[in-house]
């Protein structure tokens, strides 16, 4: 049976990235080796870290005001590593809380300064996101999760204020054209959108870095790792390939404007489907819908075990709503084909149609 | 022409292990499915965990009284990660500084308590290792690296003390039976004889955990990792899986007792070769020789570029000193051949008699 993978991360990554991650396995461009088994500090892997580096530049349009860097972990190592390099003891920095992710992170932040959540969607359960909130121009940053991948919200503007912004965009990171330049650090595991589990990008403008008096751990610093070219120590070789691979793939289909297309596409047909099928109920502001992970619920929610059997059934995996949320969450990132999506409506059509 | 792969790390691994890891990115075990796309919650993941925790409780020889992680990042978050739960501020620690890695574990760990250097070998240019030294009864732990990678030494005893023993194993793991139910953690980053670069297994003796003050960062909290099952965040999904591979490999080969014999027979023949040609010089202390990297010099200077020359143009890869200790390093890791030790052997007695 064929699968359709609408897992919500680690998640489907295009059928080229999988085939040159297994070459490269048994062997790596020609080398005769295996690139779970090459130097980090050969010229191989060299070549491997500075084109992904550059991909990123360039699909991102940022200058040398910032470093890339590729790292250990996923985005919770950074709900640490962000504020601990950016915060002071005795210093503030602003956090939205909208989301389970987002919410963590301010957690973490509280462990080495002041925290302001400046707007908390828990009373809509989440379901919109609140844009008129204002920041203390005393705040050192302004934190905020991109794509809530558990509620299914997203941002589709920016936080109207010049305090510095800080983002997690692990589930939405290259699903469009942004302005990347209006960011001073954007964090991303990469198990969504940018490759497999086990490497963390850290795009991060240079002028925030060194203000603080906090004295960071080797490993955790940003300018140490910036000074040594994300090579401090062993890197996750293979992960940052994978990575590698999938920025490759986004360049040569178009970049960020043909993924805004795909992915506008594959949100539009799912979400017209569910608001036309009385028996679903998508509970998010339309405003704020996710392109990436589109949640929603049966009405009746005797319904909800019958058809996530018949999904399981028909090849659909990873379409069970998050543990605290329940209902149905299908993710749709850039390497999901709309016809995948297209197979999923029409059997959500089918659905309707025996228990409408 | 064949390679033959003496990379200090990452490194060589079995050929069944790379056979395996690319299957697997391709379909995982007939699920129809990548290992790069499949959740880290799902049961086909949550075997993968259990079989390694238990592989490597098997090989250990431990019992319920340790935990085994499969963490993010290296030895080097370990330098950092390890004070940072056991040790307190007004605490000390005692640290065996012989070679480079043990001595950036102690600058790491000054971070968080008193860091008492019971031992230093720089005044022998670590190629020794000395055991004759006293470890303070308030010290919170003694931090030793079994197996200095970089100068090629390796304790072939264990420190005669009470205090709770704490290595970074992280070059030797699994490549001997060794008592390891002396120790009260061990950490070991996964890409010399466990696998491939982003994963670190942590192996702790519960008792030891939760004596301390300070407020651990969730994503540094061993307590937490082992409530999680390390699953508090996604894991380095593929990375923890070729270790599974690699961990299957070394069982069904015969365990650390055949690991131990091959590895003798490795070292004895690299080392008496070196020995038996005056052109080499060992500089370690015979009784310190590391059976996994084997550091050496040509007497005459001037002779190691010619040597290292021919090597690479004879396909041996890998076997430039470390920049900071310069001459030759032949890494021995578990998966390295008999064979190839030998060709690299008859390599150096076909140099040795054209310049000796």
């Amino acid at each position: 049976m064929k699968l359709h993978n609408f897992n919500s991360g680690p998640s489907i990554l295009p059928p080229v990235v999988m085939q040159k991650a297994a070459e490269a396995i048994m062997d790596f461009e020609g080398s005769g080796l295996s690139i779970l088994e090459i130097g980090h500090r050969t010229s191989m892997f060299q070549e491997v870290m500075q084109e992904a580096v550059q991909s990123v530049k360039s699909l991102m349009q940022i200058g040398d005001a910032y470093e890339v860097l590729f790292l250990h972990g996923g985005a919770t190592t950074q709900f640490m590593q962000v504020p601990m390099n950016l915060l002071d003891t005795h210093e503030t920095a602003s956090y939205c809380d909208n989301g389970i992710w987002g919410n963590k992170a301010i957690k973490e932040a509280a462990n080495f300064g002041n925290v302001q959540v400046v707007t908390d969607s828990t009373s809509n359960n989440h379901t919109r996101i609140d844009k008129n909130f204002v920041v203390d121009t005393a705040s050192k940053y302004l934190h905020f999760t991109t794509n809530n991948t558990v509620e299914g919200t997203q941002w589709h503007t920016l936080p109207n204020t010049s305090t510095p912004l800080v983002a997690d965009m692990s589930s939405d990171i290259f699903y469009a054209p942004r302005n990347f330049n209006q960011f001073s650090l954007i964090y991303a595991g990469a198990q969504k959108n940018m490759g497999a589990a086990g490497v963390n990008m850290v795009v991060v403008k240079k002028e925030i870095l060194g203000k603080i008096s906090r004295k960071i751990p080797t490993i955790m610093d940003y300018q140490k790792h910036i000074a040594a070219g994300s090579l401090m120590n062993t890197p996750p070789v293979f992960a940052i390939y994978v990575s590698l691979l999938t920025l490759r793939w986004i360049i040569e289909e178009g970049g960020l404007p043909e993924m805004q297309l795909r992915n506008t596409a594959k949100s539009n047909l799912l979400y017209q489907t569910i608001d036309s099928l009385p028996v679903f109920e998508a509970r998010v502001a339309k405003e704020d819908r996710s392109l990436m992970n589109a949640v929603f619920f049966l009405k009746d929610q005797s319904l909800e075990d019958p058809f996530l059997s018949l999904c399981k059934a028909e090849g659909m995996v990873g379409v069970k709503g998050y543990r605290t949320v329940g209902g149905v969450r299908v993710s749709m990132y850039n390497a999901m084909p709309l016809s995948s999506v297209q197979i999923f409506c029409d059997l959500m059509k089918h659905f309707a149609s025996k228990h409408g």
